[in-house]
C-alpha cells in the first residue's frame, strides 16, 4: 500500500470528487455489514412487547433503502448512481454478548449499472437501517451502541472482487 | 423498564411521529460519539501522506453537520428541528488497539431549542462523518471498521439529563 | 367569496410565498382522506396474498409521514414547518363498489405549533401513501385508481375551524 | 393474475427495491392523468379573476415536472431514473359536473432511457400538481377535491404497452 | 474591522455551524439582489419571442422561492429556519450597456421570525433566478453573465440593520 | 440567431423539460467560472486570519461539488445527470481592482456520460461556492459582491464545442 494515494484530492490537495468518465459500465454489487447492541429488554419490546411483531424493523427497511438512494446528496464526494437493486435483511442474535448485550445484525445489498461501485451506498443503508432502530427504541433504552460497520464484499469493477478477511 | 411501551407506534401498532405538540420549547443540547478504526497505515495517509494534512476529515466535519440538518429526511420518524448549533471534532488516537488498528475518535455536539431532543441528529452527525471518511480512504483501504457508535449526553426536555454510564 | 383574492401572488402578479410573519403562532391540526381504488384480487394480495399481511401498508405509512416532511420542498409556495406530529390510518372496505372495486381509505393527521397551518402537510401524506401502494401494486395491477383525495378538517389559526361539509 | 405475486417483497416478507439489474436498457415513456375539482366561482379565480390568467397553473407545472425527478425520494422503492422529457397539460373544463363543481384535467408524459418504467413519475408529477393547485387557492376554497388519478398508458420495457381500458 | 473573527471556526480552526442557542427571536428580512445580463435578441425572445411573455420569468421566480427553502441544504454552515416570507421581483433594463448587453434586475426579499438572520436565503433565491434565466435561455445564447449578487439591506436581530452603501 | 426558439416551453407556452430521449450518449465537459470580490481586509482574514489557512475554501469546495450534484432539483428543468466527476478550484487575486476589492476566482469542471450537457452543474458548483464562502465571511463584510458568473466552455454533445469568446 506504501504506493497508494487518495484519489479524493486534486493536486492543490483540495477534494474533488474523482473523475471516472473513461471507467466501464459494468454490473457491481456490494454487501456491508453492522449490528447495533441493546439490552434483552429493549430487544424483547421491538420482538414481542407492546407493539406489533417486526414493526421497528419494518421501519428500519424501509428507512435503509431510502438511504442507499440519498447516498451521492449524503456524502460529499460521492458518485450520483442509479441503484438497480437494493435489499435489507435482518438478524436478531439468540443471546446475550460478554456485555450482557444483544445485537440485531444489518446487511445491505446493493446493486447498480455503472461506471463506479456501490460500497458507499451499502454502508449508508446499513448505517440508516441502525439508526432508525435506535430513534424508534430511544424512548426505552438510550445506552444502545451501533457498530461493527464494514463492507463484506463488492463484485464488480476494474478493482475486482474485495471479500472481507480474504485475499484481496 | 417493565412498563415502558415503544412511544413510536400507534394504538393499531403502526408506526407514527409521535405528537410533541404539548411539550413546552426548551434549549436541548446532545453529544454523540463513534469512531472509525483503520490501518496505520491509512491513518498515516490521512495524517501526512500524499495529501495536504487535515483534509479528509475537513471533508468529514462538513458532511457532518450537513448531515446533521439532514436527520428529519433520513430518519423515519424523526421531527423536524431548527438546529440552533453543530459542532463535530476528531481525535486521532496515538497507538494502535490488540487488532492492530489505529482509530479515528468522532464527536458531534448539536443544540436546538424545540420541543424535543437532538439525539439522533448527534447519531446521524457522527455516522456521516464516519462514512465520509471512509469513502475517501477506500480506494487504500476497504477493511476499515465503523464502531461504537453512542448518545454520550443529552440535557434539557422533560426527560431531563442523561449521561452514558451515569445514573439517568 | 366575491372578495376573495388568492393569496399567492403579489401586484404584479406574481408567485410569491405569501408572508406571515405576523400571524401568531399556535397549535394547529389538519387531517387529509383519500382512497386507493383497485381490483378485489389485488386488494386481496395486499390483505393476505402471497404477502406478509399488512407490509405494504406498513411502506405507506412510512412514506406518508416522510412526505408529509418534505411538503414545503414539494409545494413551491408552502412554509416550512416543524410538524410535532404525523399519523396516518388506514381503512380496507368489506365490499367493491358499483364499478367492482374495492378501495383503501386514507387519513393522515398532522400537527405544528407555527404561524400557519398544516392542511398541505396533510394532504400530502395521504398522496404519497396512495402513490406507494399504487408503485407496491403495480406489477399486479396498472388499472387501480387514486381518488377523493380532500382536506376533512383543520383546526387553529385565524381562519378557525374548518369541518369538510360543515358551516365554514 | 391468480399467480401474480408483489414483486416489492424478498422471501421473508420484507420490502426491497426489486433487482432490475438484467433488464434491458430501452425508451420508456408512461402517461398519467388526474383532475382537481371545485367550485366554479374558484375556477374563475384562477382564470380571470384577481390574478394574472394562467399564473397557478404555471406554479403547478413547474411544481409537477420538479415532482417528478423527486420520484424515487419521496417513493421509497421505486428507482432512481435519469429521466429525459417531462411534460404537463391541463384542460379546463367547461361547465360544472352534477355536484356542481368544475374541473382541471392534469396530464403529465414522463420519458428515460433506462431499466424500469416511469410510471410513477408521471402519477407523482400529476399529483404534485394537483397538490399546488390546492396550495395556492385554498385561501378561496377548501373543499377542492383530488381525483381520478390514474396510468393512462405506458411504453416500452419487457411488460411492453399498457393502454387503460385496453388490452393489456 | 481589526479585531473581527470568521466565527464559523471553533477553537481548532475546524468549520462548525455557529451556536445561536442564546439569541433572542425576532422578526428578520434580508433584500439581495443580483442581475444577469445577455444580448438583446434573447431579452427579446424572454420578452415577447415565441414564448408566452414572462413565463421564463415565472419558472425563475417559482426556482428563486425554492430556492430560498433549500438554503440550509446548498450552505453548509446555514441554520435552518422556517421562512414566513419570500418574494422576488424582476426588473428588466430598457436598454444596453457599454457591453452592448441588457440585463434583468432580480431582487429577492425574504423574512422569518427566528434566532438568525436571512442573509444567504436571499442572496440563494437571487442566484437560483438567475441561474434558472440561464438554464432557459442557454439554447439561445451561452454567453450571458450573472452578477452584481449582493446584499442590499438586512433588519432585525442583535447586529442591526444593514443598508448597502449605507452606515453600518 | 434570428430563427432560435426557446426550447423549454411547449407547443402551448407552458414550460416542460426538454425530451433528450433520442440524443446520444457521449461524454461530456462544462467549465464554469466566477468571483467574489471582497475587501482586502477580508480575503486577509481568509487567507491567514485568525483561521487555519484555506479552511474556507475547503468548506466552500465541498459546498460546490455537493451543489453540482444538487444541480437537477434545484433549476426546475434541468435534466438528472449522473456526474462522473466534479473539481472546483480557487485562485486569489495578488492586488485591488479599482474599486479597492480583491477577488477570488472561482471555476468549476463538471463531466458526465450522458445525453445532454453539464452546464448548469458546473454554474450552480460556481454559484455554491461562491455564496458558501459569501456565508462563512459575512460576520465581518456583508459588502462582498458574488459576480462574473459565465460558462467558460463546453465539450461534447450534438451543439459541439462552446468556447466563451470564440466561434461558436
Amino acid at each position: 500500500m506504501s504506493e497508494t494515494k487518495l484519489t479524493h484530492f486534486d493536486e492543490s490537495g483540495r477534494a474533488k470528487m474523482v473523475d471516472v468518465s473513461n471507467k466501464s459500465i459494468t454490473t457491481r454489487e456490494a454487501v456491508a455489514t453492522g449490528a447495533i447492541f441493546m439490552k434483552p429488554e429493549t430487544l424483547a419490546l421491538i420482538e414481542s412487547g407492546n407493539i406489533k411483531k417486526g414493526d421497528v424493523l419494518a421501519v428500519a427497511q424501509v428507512a435503509g433503502i431510502m438511504g442507499a438512494k440519498k447516498t451521492s446528496h449524503i456524502i460529499p464526494m460521492c458518485h450520483p448512481l442509479m441503484l438497480t437493486g437494493v435489499s435489507i435483511a435482518f438478524d436478531i442474535s439468540e443471546s446475550p454478548d460478554k456485555r450482557g448485550l444483544r445485537k440485531i445484525d444489518i446487511s445491505a445489498t446493493v446493486k447498480t449499472k455503472g461506471q463506479t461501485g456501490v460500497e458507499m451506498e451499502a454502508l449508508t443503508a446499513v448505517s440508516t437501517a441502525a439508526l432508525t432502530i435506535y430513534d424508534m427504541c430511544k424512548a426505552a433504552d438510550k445506552d444502545m451502541i451501533i457498530g461493527e460497520t464494514a463492507l463484506l464484499s463488492k463484485r464488480g469493477g476494474k478493482s475486482g472482487t474485495y471479500i472481507r478477511g480474504g485475499n484481496k
